[in-house]
């Protein structure tokens, strides 16, 4: 009988991508409040504006979106078929901009381009740079960012493609900023969001410890990470990795943005992504504690919104504040350095 | 550089509750199909009225609600930064009514009254009573209830306030309890509900063993929790208690009520909260089982709608039907001892 | 006191089944786009139509159903505290058809007809067969299935009833399945679906390895069988099963099915079950992977819809294709045994 290993999906190898090529992600998704109720339970996330519709309306938006973050996860599950399968490293994020609000109804699909490849020199593996596109039914982007990958290749005896290594921003500049069309922070209730702090009480070079930890479990992740439809074998099946599941990078970025409500509950919206690092691995039993330090700050032409430049750091319920050691290096405590925009009410 | 602790959330005090105080309780909450198919994943949840639309038009109601334990967690979680994050215990609860079903698509918020102050005779810590209640988007109240927790004084050599302890009723009076408009069981399906025992087949005394336990898991405790919004430490952070993480007790609550829709599938819809005690702390890895004492019945003026008043004990794993010891103290395997007024067709 | 053990349900035993009865199931259920995002989180499903509003639109149905094994495993669920709470072994499945899709909004109730018993020669328990039907809120029959079980008899003294065993199909034939009203494959984007073979690629007797793999946690399939308002004991309570907590069958029937995906994601619809076997049991811990095997294939009336038979084999991560032993049984590492047809794209 035909055994047939070649219909199912070995993922693309580091020659098999080439500058200038779109990979369609398959599986379109409808989202609801299904998802929105699922990531309350999955995070301790807080942020009103994600939380209520009165809140949201309060703030010029139709009702109450899907996380910024639950929209990202969506979008960068659908690339994993195609782009990180046989990713030995997550390496990197930049140019992320979050361009339209997701809301329960929409339906969201990807798309990538392939805008930089570079062979290491090691000749087993390769860089592969993409940008990423998130679309919904109308076919309007909803988000965008460029990520890169270290590939290994199929064939180490394949010649190297011409380097191609493309020039990316190091932040995101303010005026880039998409604001939701129709968005103010007026009229905003600081009670009801949790915090009376704004914009202006948050110096550049602050530093905030969120005081609070979430020690995570098997189950926890891999729901979450299911959610997105991410299917990554490393973070569910503990027959190839008997050492413990890897924990999805982005359910740490969750879980430690959940985290800062307690210190920052009126960063609402996250709207752009500078750089970020997957510093060290997580495991269940790991308790996730995060910390942040004001990196920027700039008014926007939105009444009353402001953004604000964040560092979000989880860890491995290490103490606050330390990220690197004297060689330069992540400590080992450290598991994601996130570098994003935020709005928050002037 | 600046280092914020002072941005996040301590927690307020002893000496920072006053009587009269009011206490605007953050982050509203839109409710949808997703918190209710998430309460069904989390708890055996089985009775009828909760579970479908037609039978809860069936019933008089428009759709089916939010479970009334639901709708509880989540104005309960909004008041913890507020009232409960330095509490040493939760003493009690009095005075509850759920006043209006809680629909998908309904935004709840909380706000508290202080209406007692009672500093200990140790100096050290007080006991704090608060009436809360939840509110929807039209400013209605949709429950109250008045729970009173033991707070830590941050200073012990603050003065102590004038002791005001407030006089509550032991029960709530059947004639005091909230139908729903337009709700009636003249057409109650018994087969569709599950069980043939009408409001006439229970006997004051009568107590019933729900036979069935479900053995709990971190990861469901902390779903739970999180989906209420609850951001107590103790319940999340195996680092702040290695000797294991406290079960939040409403999940307690939850599931034994869940459990007690075998034996009172018909004891639809909760409306009252006489009285309740976390008897001893839950922990995960034990099985939750529950009994029920039917305390009293009355009638109330909508069609075919009895009331049935009943005491829910939850127990690990323990023999049904012994609550207290010798000493009149709990016996260590009773998790809860919950006093409610339930409606029941006739 | 009065102790009402009379008040709870002690399940069926085999002498309380008669050829002719109806059952009709208690707790009708509605579902929501909750219910679809709980079964994403909890299996690693991609089908699109399942996915996306906008796919299942392109293939001709109104919007995305709930998936076709959630809307078995509701009205299954609905079945047990009738049939199988008392059951020894769930023996086997046949003529199963999905009638209509669910949709969200649908309110889900469940009738059985008892249509055979047959007592065993140890005196002790008995074969019971049941037809069960899955109907909306409107009546109309969803999907039905005959399964058959062997239950306990509650008297081994009480007399064997007369021996009706019901003739049974093989296999649902090809012209007996249902297709959705209005459904067609004639604009099928097999980019979008996430795999370009099709129908014509499938040759009868191929073999396709899945390659993933999910271990089982504990806290997942609680929730899963509780979804489903499934109350079996010995899914929930440790204490009444310490060598541990043994997962509803139809937990691995999704998880196999999801997985599937990697190398079947065209067979999108399930609409036939002709058979299946729960082989050996599966607990937390266990390391599921699937194979499937294509048993036959069949054009159908609709525009480029095809239908293929396919045996879908889930394991504890043990070797592919390998199936029985040499005396005929099944190999202690396989976990599922299912025969179906699903619809796929010419």
């Amino acid at each position: 009988m035909a055994q047939s290993q070649q219909k199912t999906n070995a993922g693309r190898f580091f020659e098999d991508y080439a500058v200038g090529q779109t990979l369609v992600h398959a599986v379109p998704r409808t989202v609801s409040g299904g998802e929105r109720a699922l990531y309350h339970a999955l995070y301790p996330a807080r942020h009103a504006l994600y939380s209520s519709d009165t809140f949201a309306q309060s703030c010029g938006l139709p009702c109450s979106p899907i996380d910024d973050l639950a929209a990202f996860h969506l979008v960068f599950g659908k690339t994993v078929p195609d782009v990180s399968l046989n990713a030995v490293a997550n390496l990197g994020y930049a140019e992320g901009r979050w361009l339209k609000p997701v809301y329960p109804g929409d339906t969201l699909r990807a798309v990538s381009e392939v805008i930089g490849v570079k062979q290491n020199s090691n000749g087993k593996t390769g860089v592969v740079w993409v940008r990423t596109r998130g679309l919904n039914e109308t076919g309007e982007t909803v988000l965008e960012y460029v990520r890169w990958v270290m590939v290994r290749k199929r064939d180490p005896q394949a010649p190297a493609p011409e380097t191609v290594v493309p020039e990316l921003a190091a932040a995101v500049a303010p005026d880039q900023l998409a604001i939701p069309e129709g968005m103010e922070f007026e009229d905003y209730d600081f009670a009801l969001a949790g915090e009376a702090h704004r914009w202006g009480d948050y110096e550049i070079g602050e530093r905030i410890d969120h005081v609070d930890g979430v020690t995570i479990e098997e189950a926890e992740h891999m729901m979450a990470t299911r959610l997105w439809q991410n299917t990554a074998k490393v973070h569910f099946d503990l027959s190839v990795r008997p050492e413990g599941r890897l924990i999805y990078g982005g359910h740490v970025i969750s879980m430690a943005r959940a985290l800062s409500f307690n210190g920052l509950a009126n960063a609402q919206m996250i709207v752009g992504l500078n750089a970020g690092a997957h510093a060290n691995p997580c495991f269940a039993g790991d308790t996730v504690k995060a910390w942040s330090e004001v990196l920027d700050k700039a008014e926007t032409s939105a009444p009353g919104v402001g953004a604000i430049r964040l560092r979000l750091v989880a860890t491995k319920g290490g103490a606050p504040f330390d990220l690197r050691g004297a060689d330069g290096k992540y400590l080992p405590h450290v598991l994601l350095d996130l570098d994003y925009w935020a709005l928050m009410p002037m």
